[in-house]
């Protein structure tokens, strides 16, 4: 999916959430347990009751490797049962030597038809290109990210008194473009999604942190929205674990509801 | 495994070589393309032939991954043939917040029952120390690597001018300890390998870039051997890759001899 596509469905929906897909075996509502396929009929239930009011689901890889090769049966067909239209993250934190990058690509673009994973910049740019190489594919690049450990290494300054992150974007900036690239920026910290708006003004940025984790959505849009809407927010556990009863999905449609109706005021205060 | 075991192993083998498993279906010998697991029957015969010298196989998690499901099958039955006397690592390069790190290291030491996993920094603390709660399993974080692009952040120097990867060692030192965590350093820097013992003493370093990437083994002993030998030297390519016709598994056993005769003499020089 490309940049376009991606600014057609938010307009369309009046929504830029991203729905975090972290499905626990021992969190989801004991009656799918009997499912041939709990993890999948779990998340094929979210889906199809969020679908309305999310652009972009973010299948969190770890949950799923957990659970051994058929995991990651289960996350194929989590991947196909996501309607075409809306934008596919694989949330992997890959990152390699060239070559051995390539082959993650080629396993979540080609093999799963991801539109995006999420790539740590640790090792620099030839470990970051070999994702930029699909066409209509992107790299979400972890810049800023919303853990307590983002304060070990990625606030550290340089001689000059510039942090890790900015390095990192400022750099990857040379690498992709606003139509291959993204960055994690943390909603923890409102007023530094201001900073990094000023030093990648175009490129979409993938929001974690918001809910669970104590981030502010109106914050998050008065820093860091631009003219294409910019954003994706991700809720994970305040949507799908809203409830773990029979009426878990209905729940989850709810809270998706909430947050899109929230972000149709945004979009409409700064677009 | 534990480190006084791991270094009995070193002392009986008299070497200290990793043997990386990056098995590609386009590079592996054509003949073996007709088995029912051509990657599997390459994994095989490589750790048969090698097993009298390597103290540790290092399978490239990337090339099983992009293999679907059935690659992740393939990587099981690989790390369950590894003899169990000798060390094994999952390069998998992974790293994310706590909840999520805690699913990548029961997915990688518990479903799949390796000693050690290899782990980006950037997120800093709480993305670590997850993998630090198993015991007798082993983190090897990433500090310094052996790619192009090491460059672009790793090295880049804070206010005090300590360059970043010196900032992961020292942080990290706070995490774990020799016992459970192991380091990344590339054999391309030889001089720096031996900055890098200066600030950690006593752990092991997981030594990639010798042979294919032009690294030096004597440079690598020289500047980062101590008295628990504290190296792992990595060889990928250079061993598995060393013949593609049918006595590939001959062919890697003499590289594989020939490194290891040359690490019993690095071992009689310096231990």
């Amino acid at each position: 999916m490309n940049r376009a596509e991606l600014f057609a469905q938010i307009q369309k929906k009046s929504s830029f959430l991203c729905v975090g897909l972290d499905p626990d075996v021992a969190k989801i509502p004991a009656h799918l347990l009997s499912e041939p396929d709990p993890i999948f009929a779990f998340c094929q239930a979210i889906i199809e009751e969020t679908a309305d009011y999310a652009v972009a689901y973010k299948p969190n890889i770890a949950f799923f490797e957990a659970l051994g090769p058929r995991g990651w049966e289960t996350l194929q067909k989590v991947q196909e049962f996501i309607p075409k239209d809306i934008f596919t993250i694989a949330d992997a934190k890959r990152g390699d030597i060239g070559n051995t990058s390539k082959l993650y690509a080629k396993a979540f673009f080609e093999q799963m038809e991801f539109d995006s994973i999420t790539v740590a910049p640790y090792m620099g740019q030839d470990s970051v290109t070999p994702f930029l190489e699909f066409e209509d594919k992107w790299v979400i690049l972890l810049a800023l990210t919303s853990n307590g450990g983002s304060m070990d290494f990625q606030l550290i300054k340089d001689e000059v008194g510039k942090p890790l992150y900015q390095s990192v974007l400022e750099k990857s900036q040379q690498w992709g473009n606003p139509e291959n690239m993204m960055y994690v920026v943390g909603a923890t910290r409102g007023e530094l999604i201001g900073e990094v708006r000023k030093i990648v003004p175009d490129n979409f940025f993938l929001v974690p942190g918001v809910g669970a984790q104590g981030g502010s959505l109106a914050d998050v849009a008065a820093f860091g929205m631009n003219s294409n809407c910019g954003l994706l927010v991700n809720s994970s556990r305040g949507i799908i674990y809203a409830s773990n009863d029979k009426s878990f999905a209905k729940a989850a449609r709810n809270e998706a509801n909430k947050l899109q109706e929230e972000m149709k005021d945004l979009l409409g205060k700064y677009l």
